[in-house]
């Protein structure tokens, strides 16, 4: 059985919740707070170096970080990971936009604004955050007024690593509703796939 | 024949061309002054809503962007995508390391370091940048200090992808001698596998 360290309220942390449930995996899950310090005690970085959640303990002391790594690695051989070449690279496509252009400015405006006080200066990113976000955002948009998915004709890990942090923008000051597909597609995840939102 | 979308002097497009050297493929390169606005073109965007090389021309008029999708897109079913299951979820593991942890902090110092005039302003985040490109460094040393490679017993896209802004990180005011297994892997990847550095 898997065990899952993990923040419950973190959007990288939910994605390897969903994939497990929607793969219907058993695990146990491991709470960890990483907003105060829960990710650099010495027993922590002896299985993640990087100081980081999620982690998935796949065999017993054997460890894997990375969120969008652990997708990959559970949905492999499943209908998440695409069978066809091209699908498969715009799936990693999408990931590593996820990773690179998405959640730098939503996952990171939400923890502003929902971990840190009314009065903390980082919400002096909030701007330049909330630009970069919405400049994300429309590009999801523009692919989504074309497609139903982010790689293939079907709900792939692409889709569950962007859900983890858009479904939840609403919490960080993004305005959704000025993105009809990306609503569209969410309404489709959660209705079709049984998606469910960050607690 | 691939043609590539990229700027010579960033390492995210390097990964691209070293990928297509080590296999020997044919492209064309089509260099893009990405510093200078060349991403923010109407036609460039039109290309790749999201602005930014390498971009790949994999068929005529079709376009695959983020530098390690484009990797794997190369490698699969080539020695550089591992055949083990972990091994391949290892291989993402340290690309999506790459990208979050280490990319964001070395190639942006680095950036600031030759592209920028010396009294620009973004010089005052030169600290930050060195502290957590070092802290990067520092997970790459541990691993390598017993491992040949990032994935598996030999060279994959994840070596490719950390190379390229590793081997310049002098540029950008890192002290790669203060990591010896990072200098000898560099070493092995270009006495072993033909890796040559970035113009």
């Amino acid at each position: 059985m898997y065990t899952v360290y993990g923040m419950s309220a973190s959007g990288n942390c939910h994605k390897v919740r969903l994939m497990l449930e929607l793969l219907g995996e058993e695990y146990q899950w491991h709470e960890v707070d990483s907003v105060n310090g829960g990710t650099r005690t010495p027993e922590f970085l002896a299985m993640n170096p990087n100081g980081k959640v999620p982690l998935l303990e796949f065999a017993a002391g054997r460890y894997l970080p990375e969120s969008n790594a652990i997708l990959f690695y559970l949905a492999e051989g499943t209908p998440f990971w695409p069978e066809e070449r091209l699908a498969r690279a715009r799936a990693l496509e999408w990931m590593f936009f996820e990773q690179y252009s998405h959640e730098p400015y939503i996952a990171v405006a939400r923890m502003i604004m929902r971990f840190l006080p009314a009065d903390h200066p980082r919400r002096a990113e909030l701007p330049m955050l909330l630009e970069r976000g919405n400049h994300a955002l429309g590009v999801m948009e523009r692919h989504l007024s074309g497609n139903p998915y982010f790689a293939g004709n079907d709900c792939s890990i692409a889709d569950i690593a962007l859900y983890a942090y858009t479904h939840c923008a609403g919490e960080a000051g993004f305005m959704l509703e000025r993105f009809p597909a990306v609503q569209e597609w969410i309404g489709r995840l959660e209705g079709r796939h049984g998606f469910r939102p960050i607690r």
